[in-house]
């Protein structure tokens, strides 16, 4: 199954928490497809988020979050400003993936943004993060700089908008789209099934 | 609790077909609160559904509402145009609710719409439907065009604002709101413990 998450996004944090012990449960293997909402989102006429757009709907989307957050034993906090600027954090963890610690680093990430608030578009704060799991966090920001991490990252996003995809996280099951959060579970069965 | 239902809305079709059996398990009364997305989406500038202004959107709804609907037994078809003009179904639901056939009516003019793609925007056809509940078409559709019940059903939309709700289904539980049929359990539990 494939999980398309993009950092700056809120519903996403909560999965990427949630996905490795429920995917391992049932004996499936998550493909980590980190992509930027932002080409997406500018395509139908949107420069922000839609929670900063539509501020009834972004409101209740911290409620929301607050509330699915706990009942997952998670905290849940806006950073601010919010939406961060993910771009970076994103092509670190293309790399990150490639060689083994990519989704440690997301999870990583995700805390320090949603858990704790920081400020994860700084690239002093993603070389701690990535130093933290006992990796080089600088030589993993020059890699985030080299053409080819860019041109994978640039390829996620086009897949995704090929696939259908207009917000995250989605799951692609069996070429079949899931979207949300609220989703995962019903993603994983019916990867399970084929 | 209490359910703010739009009958041209997808994922409130698929929640009045849930909502009364689960909340009577439950021992909770729920209050059936038709109103109007229309005003609502108008004060953020959309002049249609999301799901017409964003079609990748609009796309994915409706593969998500087949399998929704089939998760619970129900028939899913998109009518055609969508959305369908449902200010005279709503008129007619508020009386019926005071006369309290309201709640079957809703069910039976979702499944007209959503399961069998009738105009539900065709007076004739909500007569049809309240005659077969064997009540009477024709003194509903009078009454529905009385200004008492323009003005209840005004006050719902107006309500439903102030609640912070900016779609449909919403649930309203102990002051709390809960937005989608994937948060029906959720407001059901919270309604419960209160």
């Amino acid at each position: 199954m494939d999980f398309f998450y993009e950092f700056a996004s809120t519903y996403s944090y909560i999965a990427a928490m949630r996905i490795a012990p429920i995917a391992e449960a049932a004996g499936l293997t998550v493909r980590w497809r980190p992509f930027l909402l932002g080409p997406i989102f500018k395509a139908q006429g949107w420069d922000t988020s839609p929670f900063n757009l539509y501020p009834a709907k972004g409101r209740y989307m911290v409620r929301d979050c607050e509330r699915e957050a706990a009942a997952n034993g998670l905290t849940f906090r806006l950073p601010e400003p919010f939406p961060q600027n993910t771009l970076l954090a994103a092509r670190v963890a293309v790399g990150g993936l490639e060689d083994g610690w990519g989704e440690e680093f997301s999870r990583a990430l995700y805390r320090a943004q949603f858990a704790e608030g920081r400020q994860v578009g700084d690239p002093q704060v993603i070389g701690e993060i990535v130093d933290a799991l006992g990796q080089n966090g600088a030589a993993a920001l020059v890699r985030a700089g080299s053409d080819d991490i860019k041109q994978k990252l640039r390829a996620n996003t086009e897949e995704a908008q090929r696939l259908g995809i207009f917000g995250a996280p989605s799951f692609i099951a069996d070429g079949e789209l899931f979207w949300g959060n609220d989703r995962l579970e019903q993603a994983l069965a019916r990867a399970r099934e084929t």
